[in-house]
């Protein structure tokens, strides 16, 4: 016998709601923010065929669908603290379901997020998080708060994803260690929630890289009023990637390739120490590769330097899904 | 030349957010909850070809996909605030976004409901709003708090939508402004948010009919350990589908149909001239329709009465997106 919605809810999406005043089971759930802090609220949609292989891994699909929203609040400095899911699937499939749910769960127990609510209704794959987190009122890391001056750094490596990607669709030959590591980069990626939290008072805009480098670092750029030169050969990449830099894909991948959750931010040249402290508790790695600078009529928002010190040309900045 | 995902969100979903810290355009949207208020999450998500037609009124659409968010919000007696929207597109196509922005804007307007935030990608057409609203602490309205004695009382009128859709199948025939009217109802439901508002301290257990007055009241009743009886005759309907009553798919309709976004709510009988003054006030029907009774075992959570006093059967009690 086919499981009914409520069973599905009932089963996989179910769970122990401790931050919770009502969890799932009601028209909505209630929660309680803290005084003295804001809310942060963020929702991503993943989507079968575009976003991931309808035949994905579905223990790594709820990791991902759920850690793209962490990212987010990461990336404005925030704990995240409750989720809701909305969930179309083409059939109930029991055992996708119980290995789904399990990779959210797991790094919602992680990050101590209570899955508090959502839906479930049958049509074409499509997963929906909504994540809502709280921050000190004022201390949110905002896109808009860079200054010329400010160094750029950005959090472990970039390009892993899309090195996987092109492997997967044949593009690159790389090692099975390294392929196997890349891939878990695309579908298992670790939001770098700690760290985002940490950065408060220290860093001045963060954004995370979800859509490339070169377009990330540009939101900042936009929305601050300035713009930013990157020094290529400072982009932390991983060794597999590294291997591959003479080609010009792989250099887009570095610097466009999106879906690498890592954060991208700034802060004034003051707190270089602090930054590195804090990433060293962390053992996270961040590596400074550029700085903001006044906006100029004509040019581009983020110049990229090569060896040469000469600007160097890309044919794709960022990762657009209508484009 | 197509438009890009940014551009899409900048033109169609970006208005601004009086409410909000900070709205649209950065990792995540900043609110400030309020003081001694508890805040209530909810979230739907609408499918193209189950939910809706793919060649449904778009600016119908929009409405409809924060008034079935709304209605939650609604049944926990609380007041929406923010709204994210993802929705996945099979193309760019402007003039379909600015009519669905157009209905999904308006009621937000009206509810004074800010856009905050939201996602969106290319996919088969869906769409997922979720609401955030808040309600003074503890005084949501549950579907845990029905008690023994309490009056059922239901809003507006039911199975209006069912029938709509029956008659878009071609099931019955109606008269054309009652087939338009009942139209509006599946199509563009108006969500019963001050009423809601208003019950707070008067009603003890509430919930929206989206899956059918049966399965819905049935919710009320499994969650506050009780039972219930309604007595047919009471249930509101409008004058189409009263005289369609003599027949059984009517009568399922009527208390099984779901969609009707109508508030479905207990209260103690020494509360009936309150409910009845409140809704007088706001112009809105309530309706007395039956009564908590201690749950027997054996018997099942809703009883409807017939003419005759005797209970009637029904082959469906409610809507589910898996049967």
């Amino acid at each position: 016998m086919p499981l009914s919605e409520f069973e599905i809810i009932r089963r996989f999406f179910t769970r122990r709601a401790p931050r919770a005043v009502l969890g799932v089971g009601d028209d909505a759930a209630i929660v309680r923010a803290r005084r003295g802090r804001e809310l942060v609220l963020t929702a991503d949609m993943l989507v079968a065929g575009r976003h991931f292989r309808a035949d994905a891994d579905p223990e790594r699909l709820g990791h991902k669908a759920l850690a793209v929203n962490l990212s987010d609040i990461a990336a404005m400095g925030a704990t995240p603290r409750w989720a809701t899911l909305s969930i179309a699937l083409p059939r109930a499939d029991t055992r996708w379901l119980a290995s789904f749910s399990r990779g959210l769960v797991r790094l919602a127990r992680r990050h101590k997020v209570d899955l508090v609510g959502g839906d479930t209704t049958r049509g074409p794959l499509a997963i929906c998080v909504q994540v809502v987190g709280d921050v000190p009122a004022g201390e949110a890391l905002r896109r808009d708060g860079a200054r010329v001056g400010d160094d750029v750094w950005v959090s472990g490596t970039l390009g892993d994803a899309a090195l996987a990607l092109a492997a997967v669709k044949g593009q690159v030959t790389i090692g099975r260690r390294e392929r196997a590591r890349a891939e878990r980069r695309l579908d298992a990626p670790a939001p770098r929630v700690a760290l985002g939290e940490r950065l408060r008072g220290i860093a001045r805009s963060a954004i995370d890289v979800s859509d490339g480098l070169l377009a990330d670092l540009g939101h900042i750029c936009e929305r601050s009023g300035a713009a930013a030169v990157v020094e290529f050969a400072r982009v932390p990449c991983s060794p597999a990637l590294r291997g591959l830099l003479g080609r010009p894909a792989a250099r887009v991948a570095l610097l466009a390739g999106g879906d690498d959750y890592e954060l991208c931010f700034t802060a004034a040249r003051m707190e270089r120490a602090a930054v590195v402290q804090v990433a060293r508790r962390l053992r996270t790695r961040v590596t400074r590769i550029g700085t903001i600078i006044p906006r100029r009529r004509g040019a581009g928002l983020v110049t990229v330097l090569g060896k040469n010190g000469r600007p160097m040309a890309f044919e794709r900045t960022g990762f657009d899904h209508f484009a």
